[in-house]
């Protein structure tokens, strides 16, 4: 069934406003939801929300607490999270770095003690609604290993890159494993292998078995030995700028809580006159998008053309849901 | 046979003053490709130097240009390299980035119509030698397809994250390709298969093939799909704030030249306490180091573990180069 974006907003802004937050979060955080489903990325909307909704009303999570500035370096800036909702807090840095960006050309909020923060692409979108290149990362608790070895040692450590362009951004918004548990549940119900190992099996032999993750095997970074090092990379830098946890540290702790995330933001406005990068982008795109595609191959595409081709049917046709998980939202 | 640091150095100093640099930019080129092959990156050092320097004497590089200042955007910089001497082009603005940082935390040089920059740790190496973060990429021209195409279209477009350590720097220097040309020859001379699939063969299939370039395939990028659009948005920034060219434009100059780079620095010294980062940067080295091996396959190492380990053996015992490369050398 399909849902109007105004309906599922709204249902939402009740659910929110019932846990106890005040208009503006309640607001705040059912757009970030909703505009998530509406992109297509449903199991980071809607079908993240009840879960969230229940961590939320538990009790565990201050859902009051804002970020508090605990470092202020000229334009980086850095916060503590106070293990608030993760969202709203990732919400607040990448306007921290936005703010900052659109005095002096760039800017960086470093956060750190923070929660999930649902769909990563929703900040990078942030910044490209103001005109800014957005970059962002969070640490996650260590989830794969090294080449190599069977020990999860690095973190999964989603990356976005998006770049604003007036048909609509290009948004890469990846996580550093090369297939994510839904990806891998696709290949499974198509009855499929993987197209490229995905992991290690228990035996430590790379695998393209779409189930090994569930038959207990470890999951593989992009480029492998590659992305270990960028995992690596990105966690050291998001604990040492935010002074916060690496996923060591996370690991430790358990729960995947307390985690550190960078909101760095370039004010393209002030860069480059919008001509100019019409032109340049526009060129690139189009080649992008006249590259021929081989036999039994979808076209290749930009990162985000898939996203905006949703958002452009979402906004037409409602939202698509799965109709059990919109009637718990109903009933909350 | 091994060839002393200093002699090395004199020797290239040598040679670059013999081809009319000024003795400051000899110097420092010098040290460049000294230090890079005392690292152990041979190809973009000893080995790529007679190349080189019968570049800079065919008289087609002002080997006398400077970078120029076009932009001055508060704490970003845009430079035009108006076709220097790249690595010269590259040092120099990793040197801006870096001053920027150490006034305002962070820095930003965007630097248009430069060449190749050689090794591409030099500058990360040279922002941690500050105490900084160094984060930098070039972009290249295109390279590698998108998933499920055969047209070049993106960039391997190498990047590099430096993080200063008093034992010695995390540094990932990568290209992003899933391989180099050198490590598909080593798995060629060892007989061996890939032990992924590295790229398209000339049916468009993945292949393992170690020969898969030679015989006409495409490479394909780190992640495969998810590399692709990495590759993509690296190369847009660059291109964005430089205001130079993207992998598009420089495919359509021809030869792989006037590319753009990114050069950003974090100043580690306002941001951390040293104490603070060494514990949390030895806790995480350490428990890396403590992963067990997969049997039959090497202990995991950290992103620059490698390089240090050369560079301490280079030191001590002289660096290794191919005899017949050196001789050309004296002989320049």
């Amino acid at each position: 069934m399909n849902i109007p974006y105004q309906k599922m907003f709204d249902e939402f802004n009740r659910v929110l406003n019932k846990t106890g937050f005040t208009d503006e979060r309640a607001d705040l955080l059912a757009r970030l939801f909703t505009d998530t489903t509406r992109d297509g990325v449903t199991s980071h909307g809607l079908n993240r929300f009840p879960g969230f909704i229940k961590q939320m009303r538990s009790g565990k999570t201050d859902i009051h607490v804002v970020p508090e500035l605990v470092g202020n370096l000229g334009i980086i800036e850095q916060w503590d999270g106070h293990l608030g909702v993760g969202p709203l807090n990732a919400h607040f840095c990448m306007s921290r770095a936005i703010a900052l960006a659109k005095e002096h050309g760039m800017g960086c909020a470093a956060l750190r003690n923070t929660n999930h923060w649902m769909r990563p692409g929703s900040y990078g979108l942030q910044a490209t609604d103001a005109d800014c290149i957005g970059i962002c990362w969070t640490n996650t608790t260590q989830f794969m290993p090294l080449w190599g070895s069977m020990e999860p040692k690095v973190g999964s450590n989603p990356l976005v890159i998006a770049i604003p362009r007036e048909e609509g951004p290009v948004l890469l918004d990846m996580a550093l494993s090369q297939f994510s548990m839904g990806r891998l549940g696709l290949y499974k119900s198509r009855g499929e292998e993987l197209p490229v190992p995905g992991g290690y099996d228990t035996e430590g032999n790379l695998t393209c078995d779409s189930e090994f993750m569930v038959k207990g095997g470890r999951p593989l970074p992009i480029g492998y030995w590659k992305g270990a090092g960028l995992s690596l990379a990105l966690d050291l830098i998001a604990a040492l700028l935010s002074g916060g946890n690496s996923a060591y540290q996370i690991a430790k702790l358990g729960a995947e809580v307390s985690v550190s995330q960078v909101f760095i933001a370039f004010d393209l406005e002030t860069i480059l006159a919008q001509e100019d990068r019409r032109q340049m982008m526009d060129d690139v795109i189009r080649d992008l998008q006249e590259a021929e595609s081989l036999e039994g191959q979808e076209p290749p595409r930009y990162p985000g053309e898939g996203m905006l081709n949703k958002r452009v049917e979402s906004i037409e046709n409602g939202i698509p849901v799965d109709q059990s998980i919109w009637e718990q939202v109903l009933d909350l």
